[in-house]
Formats: C-alpha cells, structure tokens, sequence
C-alpha cells in the first residue's frame, strides 16, 4: 500500500489547485506529453485510445445519418480565407502562415486551416449545379491550427484534433433541421456515452461562429462550477453562399444559393471527461469510451492456477469487453493504484481463494465498491457493472451540475450566489440588449454562455436593465 | 446504351495516353478534386472510402502486432529539425515553413512536418528510461507536407496521407526484425488484400531514406511499365539515438542507446490500385478495400415486385457484404457504366424476368463475364464471385509483370529490351559501386529500384563495368 499511497500523493487534490489537479492527471494518467513545440502537445496512446473510442461512436453517427467523410487540404490561400468578411474578421488574427516552401518565398502566403468553411465553400461551388447534387452532407476528421496565447492540454492547443462537418442544402428550413439534427447527436452523445449533463442552447449574437447566422451549442458544468462549451452547429444561411458563388439549378428551373451549416467537435471532449467525473485518485473514464473496460488484477499470482485462471478469464471476457491483464510484477496495491489513476471502469480481483469458491471481487472505479460476484455468468455481471458505472457517474454529474446551478433576478442576487457557492451556471432573465450583456459580464464575471432551449421563466424583467426580457440566458465562467 | 459510350467516351484509352487516362480516372470516378491550394487536393467521399478500408486493415495489423496509434503535433521547430545531419540536408529543402502566428513574427520558424522521426525521438527521449520502457511500437495517421515542383492526384502532392510507425528497442536483432515484419506486413497487404504483386527489397546505398543506416521497400510494377514504391521500412540503428539522447538503462544496469525502425504507406496507394488495376472502362477495385462490392441495379424498375425484390436483396447481403441499390431514375446503362468507371467488384441485375425466375444477373468488373446464378445461396455465389475478382485482378497483374520484367546481361541488352518492350522492370548485376549505378540510369534511363531479397543469379559481371558482381538489381523507370 506504500506504492499506492506513493502514486496518489504525486497529484495534487483537486480541492486544493483544480487546474493543477487538471495538469497532473494528463500527466500521470499518461494521456499527454509537452514537447518542444510551443503550445502543442502529443497524445499519448492511452490519451489517443480515448479519441479513437470517440471517433467510433461518432462516426457510426455520422454515416448512419448520410454522411459521408472526405479530406480538404490543411492550407487556405490568404486570399481565399479573405472572401467571406466576418470570418476572415474573426480567424485571421489566430492563424499560422506559411510563407516559404523549401527556401523560396511563396507568392501567396497560405495559412493552416483554423477551420475549413472556406475550403469547402470553394469545392462545393465546384461540384454543385443542380437539386439533384443536394444535399451534400460532408465531414473530415483532421487536426487545425489556431494560435493560442495561453494553452492546457485538451482545453486549448495551438493545435487540436476535432471533426468538422459541412453540408449544403437547397432550403433553409432542411439547413437548420441538420443544424438541429447534429446538436442533438452530439448532445445525445455526451449525455449517454459519457455520461456528461449537458445545456442545449443557442448563443448570443455577440458570441456566435464568425460568418453564421445562427450558433447552437451545447455546455457542460465542469466540476469546478466552470462551464465548457462542449460541442458547437452552425446555420449559415446563405451568407457563405453568396460569397463563394454555391449556386445550383431548381426543380423550378430556377439558380438558387444553397443553405449551409457545420459543425464540430474536438479533444477537448477529454479534458470535459477528466474535469467532469475525475477526482484525487485520477481518472474516471465512461465505459463507452475507456480504452481499458475491465482490468484482471491476479493476486497472489506466483501461486498455481492463478495466471492460467486470470488468462482464461481474460480470453472469455475479451469477445464482449475491452479486457487488460496486468501480470506484471508489480504488487497488486501498485497495480489497483495505477488502473484507478487511468480512470479503468471495473477492475475483477482474482486470487487463489477466489478461484476455490469459484468468486472473483470486482470494483467499481467510480465509487470504488466492492461486489464478490460468483464466476458463472460473470459476462453477464461485468455488463451490469459497467451500466452501474455509468449510471453512477451520471447521478454524481447531474447532482454537482443541480448544486451548482443559480436562478437569480438580480444582479446583486448572481454576485451573493457566486460569493457563497463558487462558480456555477447562473440562469436569468435578459433583455436581448448586448450591453446588459456586457454589464453582467463586467459586473459579475460570468459571461453569457447559450439561451437554453429549455426556457423557464424566472420573472418578466431584464436582470440587468430591468426592461421587459426576452429570454432566460445561462451565464458562467467558462474554459 | 448512349450515355454509356458517351460516360466511357470521356476517358481518354490507357494506350493512347497513359497520364492522362490517370488524372481522368481520378475525377470521373469522383476519387480526388483540384482546389486553388497549388499541388494540394481534394480527396472526395469515393476517394476517401477507399482510404478508410485501407486503414481499418492495416490499423488492424499493427495493433495486432502490438502497436499503439499516438499524435504528433505537426510543427517542428527549426532546431530539432537540425538536430540529425543527415536528416535534416534530406528534408529541409522540400518543407512549408510557418513563419508568423497571427501577425507576430515567430522567434523561432516551424515547419509542417515532412515526417515526424525527430518529434519521435525527442518524446522517446522524455519517456524511455529503462529495459522494462522498451519497446515502443507507435503509430500515427496523419498528413505530411512536402513542397513538390509537379504534383499528380495520389502520387505526388504538397500534402499527402500516411501512417508512420516509429519504434525503439533494446537491440539491433530486434529493431531489424521489427523493419522486415512491417515489410512483410506491406507486402501482404499489398499482394492479398490489393492483388497487386511487389517485390520486396532493399534500397542501394544512394536511394536511402535521410538519416536510415537500411531501407526496405517493397515496389510495383504499374500497367505503363514504370515502377511505383509502394511502401518502405527503414532501420535507423542508434544515429537518431545517439543524436537525440535516448538512452536507457539495460537490464545489466549499463546506459545504453536504443535501436530504432520508422516505416510508412501513403495515399500513393490509391494510385497504385489505379495503374495496375484500371483499364478504359474505369477504375478496377480489388474487394478488400472497395467502397461497394456489390452494386444492385434493378431492371425495368417501374415494374411490380422489381424494386421491392431489389430492396430485400440489399437488406440480406448487406449483412456479409458493402452494397447499394441504385434506384435512381437513370438507365440502367447508363447506372452499368457508372459503376464500371467507379470500379465496383460485382453487379448484381434484376428484372421481373429473373424474379420470375428466382435468378440474378452477376457480372464481374475485371472481366466483365456475366453469369446466371440462384437467389438461393445468393451469399454464398457473390462471396466466390468477390474471390474471382481478387484471384482474376492477380492474374492479370502478375502476367503483366512478367511480360515486362527483363533480365539483362549488358547495357545494350538493357537499351534493347526498354526499345523493344517498352518501359518494364529490368533485372541485371551490379559490382556495388555507384559509379555504375549513375552509368546505368544515364545511358539506359532506368534508376535502381532496389536489391530484391529474392535474388537471382543472372551471370558473375556487373552489368555495367564487368567486375564481379555482388548483387542482383531491379531496375526501373519510377513513378
């Protein structure tokens, strides 16, 4: 147990200095590892497993509701970039340029994507001319570029993996169901697999994607009572359209603009895991997503039958579970320490006594109960177990995000919430007027995060101006 | 039966002019699409379908073999870049360089990894400390940038996609077999799941990679006659080790370098299924990898109980194989000529005279045979039809390899046999020097391709100056 207590002391407590809980974890839980290279990081195998299982699910989703996946290039010509105003406005300043290929200077400097509406903009002009060619429902699974000041890992890198989907329709009314259709996938996503509470919502105009017309995002409550914007879906309108000539021919035989969206999600999804359902232990990783589901620890190994019956377990549990034997000879507390700091759902105990009365004990990282379960039907057991962990891990989540959560009416009412409970999501009236906006801001710190589908009615007024409100926004501190 | 000559019209024949046959494969078969990014493409949904079959393959064997997937960040500063001599001179004039993030000029330039040996060695120099560290077997999908003067879709571009697999163990007798497994695992893939027949070698001394002490490759004879790399596997022995300080401390507690492998396969592949496969109708796929293996076409689809009977076919062999149903207005000619241009393995027809009947129409793309077979067994039929395909496509490859492989004992035989035959793979001996390696190239056009692990002996005289010859060397005019 020295070995165990050893490996949880190297973190720091989250109570004491979140963000070095935060950075700890990445680290011991071998999920990442700077380099030299200013503000980017590399992700490790454990850390890229996680990405991978995302990826998966993700992608299954994708294709099951038409699309498909293609692969644009990572560089934008300035000029490019430049022709659709708000967006060149809103990325140029956080780009990456390019300006010599080998030892010549190129005659148009070329910038790494920040995102691609630009880039395909430019394709779909290109390959769409008729209703016929519609809808065109793309995505690409690729890494950009945006030059940060201040970076963490996951949270905010120079460069980051995400995947950006872009689709063209012929009608408004079929962009904005599309828009709709992959918040709810993503949100579906956080909530089941990752057991992640998330608010749907739509962003203020002063928080939207440079060149949309409308923003909807989900957020989430991390557990220092800071909100992340989970995932993000754009409707465009035909704003991209009219600047890259995306015009296709009608049924009515008519030349129409199309309507666009995208929308994305990045690997900052892992750093929304580590900080929603982490504690000083480290990891707590969502079954769908653990690399590792179940860990065998053989105790007492070095007696007869131990390895052989850990081995056999390990063949059977492997046709429906990720299964890890760790046979090496590492004590069993180092390796109960190590497992519960990479965040393993279940970890199954198997030792000579066990294999007598035909038991092993599993544990579940979560809460770290202890079951003895018998070794019949044991597939059977683990699947429950793994539902327990992720219906456990949602109870917590949810129950942290309700603790955390302020209705208030007045601004003096957010500044008391805020003084006595900490950060959380603060939910109040406004009037619509970005300078309220702005004032809560200043006044208070949190700044507007969405307009909640989910509208309740907290009063009639402004929480602010105290004119007549128009929507219930959620306000919080954010990463 | 018009808009089937007219689609197959707008290819221009292999035999008259093989390049552009190429590029109008390429985009009829909706593979690739130019964009204003300068030797940079578009790789379409078709295109990239064809990709993701040939990663969930290959990532499938190097996991199998115990490989883990990792991310790099794509920048590397200009001084780690430096940091091995060799390297560096091989690379440094063909990389983008980022000079300004946002509108700051960077301290120090970055360029757009052209491959990532040195972000490699400076991670395993932070994590590899020890006997019980090694090995590590790590991989990457990403994409790598290299400033080329003449591009073409897949085969030479700006921006291409790969995997590399970067390795470090305790020994050389490991670090060597580790490059010949991955060789190996090349040249399965290649010959098995793509029927496309290589030869496996090594590179002569001058043909290294930038900073290899060994570099195997494995190369295609393509249907023009040239050569395509199609893969390669290199050893670094401790050069990279010894540059980059990793050390570790061996079991005989003695600080000592690692040995290291590097290895990679490109989109190039995707030409390569082109150039050995394709002929005037289109794209040939090999199954393995094809986006479609079975493409239904109803025949007189207005017909009662056609697309009814189409639609039921499609829900049962979808469970065994990749299938669609076009179910389009278009003709069913036209819809045959589409799906011979996208190389799609097997048609499958059916009218209401073989519903009738309780048949279908199989036709398979590389030999366009057509044959009657029950609905019963369907599965079972379209699985030995698929086998046909692949075993077909080898055939056809093989023979042409070895209509065009020369074995030469002169230079003039070797003049002679390119004259006669057209470009081809010449087999002759080499004394070792490359004096007479740079001869033969100049006087006869063909460079050396590699020095095949397969050797023949084809006379005791260098081909090229008459002393003893040491090797048997493939020859060849390169894509």
């Amino acid at each position: 147990m020295a070995d165990q207590k050893k490996m949880v002391e190297d973190i720091t407590s989250m109570d004491v200095d979140f963000a070095k809980w935060y950075t700890d974890i990445c680290k011991k839980a071998e999920l990442v590892e700077y380099t030299s290279v200013k503000g980017c990081m590399v992700i490790r195998p454990y850390g890229y497993a996680i990405w991978e299982n995302i990826q998966k699910i993700l992608d299954g989703r994708f294709k099951e509701t038409g699309h498909e996946n293609v692969c644009m290039p990572m560089f934008i010509p300035e000029s490019l970039l430049q022709k659709e105003k708000d967006h060149v406005e809103g990325f140029a300043p956080e780009v990456a340029w390019v300006t010599h290929g080998g030892s010549e200077l190129l005659e148009e400097r070329l910038c790494v994507r920040p995102t691609s509406e630009t880039l395909f903009c430019e394709h779909f002009a290109n390959i769409v001319h008729s209703h016929r060619d519609l809808p065109k429902l793309y995505n690409q699974w690729v890494s950009v570029v945006r030059w940060e000041k201040t970076t963490r890992p996951f949270l905010r890198s120079r460069e980051f993996l995400w995947q950006e989907g872009h689709t063209v329709h012929a009608t408004a009314e079929e962009a904005v169901e599309e828009t709709e259709q992959m918040l709810n996938i993503y949100a579906d996503f956080y909530e089941n697999d990752l057991a992640i509470p998330v608010v749907r919502g739509k962003k203020t105009e002063s928080d939207k994607f440079a060149g949309a017309e409308s923003t909807y995002c989900i957020e989430a409550l991390m557990h220092d009572g800071k909100a992340l914007q989970a995932a993000t879906s754009h409707y465009f309108g035909d704003g991209f359209a009219k600047a890259f000539g995306i015009q296709f021919q009608s049924k009515e035989n008519k030349l129409e603009y199309v309507h666009e969206t995208s929308w994305g999600l990045t690997t900052r999804t892992i750093g929304a895991i580590i900080m929603t359902h982490g504690d000083d232990n480290g990891l707590v990783l969502p079954p769908a997503v653990a690399p590792i589901q179940v860990v065998i620890i053989p105790v007492a190994q070095h007696k007869e039958g131990v390895l052989e019956k850990a081995n056999e377990l390990k063949a059977q549990l492997s046709k429906n579970f990720r299964v890890k034997l760790d046979d090496s000879e590492n004590s069993p507390g180092w390796k109960y320490s190590e497992y519960e700091m990479k965040g393993v759902p279940v970890r199954l105990e198997i030792g000579p006594r066990d294999i007598e009365a035909n038991q092993c004990v599993l544990v579940t990282r979560h809460n770290r109960e202890k079951t003895v379960v018998s070794l019949d039907n044991l597939d059977e057991a683990i699947a429950q177990k793994l539902k327990e962990v992720r219906d456990g891990m949602w109870e917590k989540a949810i129950a942290n995000r309700e603790k955390k959560t302020y209705k208030c009416t007045t601004i003096d009412e957010i500044k008391t919430a805020l003084a006595e409970n900490g950060d959380g999501l603060v939910m109040a009236m406004w009037c619509g007027d970005e300078a309220c906006e702005d004032k809560v801001k200043d006044e208070t710190g949190v700044g507007s995060r969405c307009i909640p589908f989910n509208q309740e009615n907290l009063g009639e007024k402004c929480v602010c101006c105290g004119k007549p409100a128009k929507h219930m926004v959620m306000w919080g501190n954010a990463y």
